[in-house]
């Protein structure tokens, strides 16, 4: 390839700029990126790339356009480069959930152009160019989005660029992906978010310093709760529905816990706590997670 | 000291058991351990100590009792114990709920015995004595309850002994260890469990490979969800007052959650979101968890 854009070079920018770099993908990445800071620290780093406004000229000299802003930073950028968009440009983004965002791209982008979005399963609590690795998406799965009008050579082209990244692909519509994601991402998330929040709150009541004692689990949801604001709040409007779903599913059995809880009831308590082991199992199993205690943290 | 003895040598049995031989705390180790299957790993392992069914003999010896046993082993124990037991020793436990174990402690236990209560702040989600570390209660809390009617003499034993092991210790009551813990622990763990059982039904229902994308959040919890069963179901009942107090804080935390998500209050949201990082920075900067993104583990 001769030219890529990334536009928004934060964590997972960064990240896809240096392993496009170590695997020598393009022969130019050019970087749109609106916030100073993270400019003034690309270029302190040295990262391989050319940072540009001049969307007039890149644009069509890009051969692939890759969004990796907050998915609320979209629908500005696709009305600032719609005029230079060509046909043969190939568009996608990293964005965490698809229908909403797939809307509103197909009611903005400018017509014939091809947008099929990517979803590299990968991240971390920490925002910003600095943290990026070229290693991210190494083993990872990326989910292309393929919805009956995806542009089938274009979906080839993602599938191989991705795998050249060093991702494992797998292909879904945004219907399902929304709604695995809901349940597997976004909802662990909200519920790290909320644990912490009940934790503060906490106390604040009872004016106890609950932090110091936080080892036992709270200091694991902690790590999740101080994920990227702008991103999660893009993620908890744009998946809206499915996410109230999973909040209802969740709270029904969260009220069964407590019945069995206050009702003593061992056996279908301690039928509930094995159960729930062989999803562990499973990851440790599927080499998702380093098979060690404590995620050999300590 | 000359003899100590363990009841129960499983994972925190056996870390303590290797911690007690690393600082050279006691010329003799005995270990009372009923599982056959226990006993044989720490005779395949050769851990240095005795094991011994002879409690008639042993407890007169033995200067130090710990029990490392689930909380719902505590009853039969010391009803076969009593007998044998002298005003001189001095007996602790491990167990993470004080209030419901000290009342039946306190009941059982023969007149004019000294049962003064820790919790170490360890442990994970494997099980065993395989597993045991001498490291494992390096630099983390140990919380000693100490009540009106307390043995000073032996609190200082106690605080002193568990200092040698590596712990920094803090004294509080059994009421306000259940309710710190009931939020730093117990509930973040029947979280965890109950977002690992909502997929499991999830995956049931929508008949989705859900596990296969764990990656964003579920994987983190599924391994608190893979902790010990028994002992979980201990805490749960033993300290069934506080949980259920917390688990109601959590609801209406969530479902202010939910209405925030469904009406798309983007300021309130933001603001729950940014607040909670917080808690995160905090227990990064009193180093109790390791500063590196995703636990270091990618």
């Amino acid at each position: 390839m001769k030219n890529i854009l990334i536009i928004g070079c934060g964590l997972i920018g960064s990240s896809l700029l240096r392993a496009i770099v170590k695997k020598k993908l393009s022969k130019k990445i050019f970087v749109y990126e609106k916030s100073k800071v993270n400019i003034l620290k690309i270029k302190k780093m040295k990262l391989p790339c050319f940072i540009t406004k001049d969307l007039k000229n890149i644009i069509p000299k890009s051969n692939l356009i890759i969004f990796c802003t907050p998915m609320s930073e979209y629908e500005k950028i696709i009305l600032k480069i719609n005029k230079y968009l060509q046909p043969k440009t190939i568009i996608t983004d990293v964005g965490s959930s698809k229908e909403s965002s797939l809307a509103l791209i197909k009611k903005k982008l400018k017509k014939n152009i091809s947008w099929i979005s990517s979803h590299p399963i990968t991240g971390s609590e920490v925002s910003g160019p600095e943290f990026g690795d070229s290693n991210l998406f190494l083993g990872k799965w990326c989910i292309l989005i393929r919805e009956k009008n995806s542009n089938k050579k274009n979906l080839i082209f993602l599938e191989k660029f991705w795998k050249k990244i060093g991702s494992r692909v797998t292909k879904m519509d945004s219907k399902k992906h929304d709604v695995v994601f809901s349940m597997t991402s976004h909802l662990p998330h909200l519920i790290a978010y909320n644990l912490v929040k009940s934790a503060q709150d906490f106390e604040k009541q009872k004016k106890y310093d609950l932090i110091k004692y936080s080892a036992g689990g709270l200091r694991d949801f902690s790590r999740i709760a101080a994920s990227n604001e702008i991103m999660w709040r893009d993620i908890f409007f744009n998946n809206q529905s499915n996410i109230l779903k999973v909040i209802d599913l969740f709270i029904k059995n969260l009220k069964s816990f407590k019945l069995n809880i206050k009702s003593r009831n061992n056996k279908i308590l301690i039928k509930k706590l094995i159960e729930t082991k062989k999803v562990r199992k499973k990851i440790i199993k599927l080499k998702y997670d380093i098979d060690k205690p404590d995620f050999g943290r300590n």
